[in-house]
């Protein structure tokens, strides 16, 4: 195992540096975050850092530069305090990853990437037709980060848009067969392949596989 | 496609709504943080929100809730101003997640899972020997989100060991080869399949593959 120590992270050459601190964390999600601005005119980007905050209230967050490629998103969400969040598929993803190149704010992402505007009445921001789970968000509140003049954006989920199939009894939803797609690094797209899902972990007991659709059955409960 | 409005969210019962809600941030990061306390009793938890926040300087976040069963890592975490971030792989993810059961503070998670503590000279924090990729962390901030009462944790990185073959050539990590989990929902384990690497995008150019090893060869660019 290579242990890279302090020293060796200060001295590695900046664009080498951010490929492997981007590494870090895992695999991340891809989300196309849509918005308008004040004319209308729509705007697309690609984040690899929107994260769950919380169920009640309904919270979800990610994390912007203000002066980076995407500050049209952040710039229009102070305009219009509303935004979507669109998981990426397999089918668009190429489309989704050139969102992030540097258009002017003239110019909208939608018809340079050839990806679909779709509008829903009383919702303030396009969704991304090619995704099957998006939702709509009222911002709540921006948090300045003062270590590196990043920003935390934190919005209430308002409405969700998903196939009703991969919507399972117990409410999760199967994003696998959505064919979402994962990043990791700073460029590395990714489809899943699931494992399965374990039950809530308790001291003492052993886990026990659940079946997708979440009805956990007493035959497999006594297979263990 | 289905939709659902606020006024279903807000009526939903609150478990459903916790699989529905923790389902739309997309796939998940599945992280240990490996922390020990004044007493020097080693804690290990896993964390689905590990997320990037910046490379230079590297800092990674993470969200926790002040009064959860994580709270032993936060504890800890302000005692010691150190913790480990452990990537988890296939081979022992069951024993990840069974760290979520809620255990006394005096109960090592260590020994209740059967993961291998690994200690390293001059970190002050355990790490998960069955990782392929982890790193130590020195605490920089805790951020109270009041929305909700979680806290975001922001640590800078000290120290990665990794499996030297996972490194490539422009510092890219292959999380994929060192079988890296995702998560999606709150009980969900998936494997990956990389589609491929992409080069950065620009205004008016074609997206090109880029191979694993980060070297782009000019071969490859005039297929395009």
């Amino acid at each position: 195992m290579k242990h890279i120590n302090h020293d060796d992270l200060l001295h590695m050459p900046s664009r080498y540096r951010a490929q492997v601190i981007n590494s870090l964390s895992g695999f991340k999600s891809a989300n196309l975050i849509g918005t308008h601005n004040e004319q209308h005119i729509n705007n697309l980007a690609i984040f690899s850092s929107v994260f769950h905050l919380g169920a009640s209230p309904a919270l979800v967050g990610f994390i912007t530069r203000p002066d980076s490629v995407e500050r049209h998103t952040l710039e229009n969400i102070k305009q219009t305090k509303h935004y979507t969040i669109n998981q990426v598929g397999e089918s668009f993803w190429q489309s989704a990853h050139q969102t992030s190149a540097n258009y002017p704010a003239a110019e909208c992402e939608f018809i340079k990437t050839g990806l679909t505007p779709y509008k829903v009445e009383g919702i303030n921001a396009p969704f991304v037709k090619e995704s099957q789970l998006k939702y709509a968000l009222t911002l709540q509140e921006i948090i300045p980060i003062q270590l590196n003049g990043t920003l935390l954006v934190i919005g209430k989920i308002t409405d969700i848009i998903c196939d009703e199939k991969a919507i399972k009894n117990d409410g999760y939803i199967d994003i696998e067969s959505l064919n979402t797609v994962s990043i990791s690094g700073l460029d590395s797209y990714h489809t899943s392949q699931r494992l399965t899902r374990v039950s809530y972990a308790k001291p003492e007991e052993e886990l026990v596989e659940i079946p997708l659709n979440g009805l956990l059955q007493n035959s497999l409960l006594s297979q263990k």
